[in-house]
Order: C-alpha cells, then sequence, then structure tokens
C-alpha cells in the first residue's frame, strides 16, 4: 500500500467532510507521499517540508527521486509551487518528465545545502521554471 | 530529554553550519517541539502544522496545551505569526500568558474544524491578535 495523506491522518482531521483538508493539509500527513509527473510516471517521494521562518511560506519540499535514480542517493528541494496535491489520487504532481531531472539540482543528505543562499536558490527555481519570491 | 528539532533531525540538515536552518527550518524536525511563553512557562507542544495549499503558507501549527490543560483534551490552531522559534533553547514562544489560554478557541482531535471558514479563522486571529491574511 501506498503512503498518502489518509493513511498517515492519525488524528482524523480527514475523517469528516467539514474538516480542514483539501484547502489546509498537514504537513505531517503529506510527508512519504507519492510524486508523480503528468504521464503518470512515479517519480518518487516527500522526505521533508522547508518551512521558510520569517515569512511562514513551504519554501521547498525535499525529494527523494526515486523512480528515477534509485532509492538513497540524492535529495532534491523542489519549489513549493512547482508541486500541485492531486486529491483525486492523494499524491501530489510535478510537471517534469523523467529524463529531464537526470539535470535536476540535488544534494547529498549528508550535505544540505544553505537554502537561504540566494545563488543556490535562483538555480533551482530556474530549473522548475517557479518564480523565486523573497519575502 | 525534549524533542527538539536537533533531536529529530534524522536527515543531518542541521549537522553543517552552511545548512538551510535557522532560516528554512524541516517541518518534521519540528514536530512535537515544545512551546513556551515569554515567562518560561511550559505551555505544550507542537503537533502538526496545516498548510494553506493554494499559497503554500504554513497558516497554523496545530498545539496541545499539555502543560495547561493536561494531555490530550483538546488540540488548538494557533497562528504562524503568533509563534517565535527560539534558537538559543530550540523551542518555540508563544507570547499568551497561561490563563489566558484558559479561553483559546480549541477544538476535539475527532472534530477538526473546516479552516478554510472565515468565521473561524476571523476567531482564531482575533484571540492571537495576528492578522488574518487571505492570499
Amino acid at each position: 500500500m501506498s503512503i498518502n495523506y489518509p493513511t498517515r491522518d492519525q488524528f482524523g482531521m480527514y475523517a469528516n467532510k467539514s474538516g480542514p483538508g483539501p484547502a489546509l493539509m498537514g504537513a505531517d500527513t503529506l510527508l512519504g507521499n507519492d510524486v508523480y509527473n503528468k504521464d503518470g510516471e512515479d517519480l518518487g517521494d516527500i522526505k521533508e517540508f522547508m518551512i521558510d521562518m520569517a515569512s511562514g511560506r513551504v519554501a521547498y519540499a525535499v525529494l527523494s527521486f526515486g523512480g528515477v535514480f534509485g532509492m538513497g542517493e540524492k535529495l532534491f528541494a523542489v519549489p513549493w509551487a512547482a508541486l500541485k496535491l492531486d486529491t483525486e489520487n492523494k499524491r501530489f504532481t510535478l510537471n517534469v518528465n523523467k529524463d529531464a531531472l537526470k539535470d535536476a539540482p540535488g544534494f547529498d543528505p549528508d550535505h544540505w545545502p544553505s537554502m537561504a543562499d540566494k545563488i543556490w536558490a535562483t538555480g533551482v527555481h530556474k530549473f522548475y521554471g517557479t518564480p523565486y519570491q523573497v519575502d
């Protein structure tokens, strides 16, 4: 069984239709959720959400592209704006094809980048075609 | 030992000074972290972060005020802007005194509110004195 937000809903926040979802979703319930592209290919899954503490924005999701590279090699920071929650399939969609991901800027799990660094951030946003918004 | 973000840093994102923190912090590493007030009183801890999916903002942290009410009774949505990360003590600060929290708007863990509801949100922001920002 794949991991998705209903299976990780330990508090029952999605148990009632009158609850917070899908407008507001629990970060913990979205961890481990699958990420597919628009071609329906499994790209990987969500490992972490990086919060810009000053603005309160989720700046990046940290992904493992296990569907592309195999597990456990590198991690990838993907801008929030590049991801879309697919509430029908209960997973995220990232509109990048598998081949292109081979050039995605990744990092070693033992050496996380300085994500506040503007040069690093500019490169990441350029790759995914998302606006780099400095609050 | 209390739970805090270094103890929950399974990926080692804070292991190097050149990493993302404290400007960007991993949501998963902040779960379970303590929340104190400015008087140094233990109020409770972080149970979840609610992401406004359209804007990517962390709209609320969901807290259990175990230091005020005892464990497991109710949960409380606290606007992100009401919380501050105390990097010295590795915990959050919520500037509300213990007595006032007895009037905080809470909910039963089995019945999470519709957090996109404007009347609910207005009440919560009014209690904590934070601006209710509709993106």
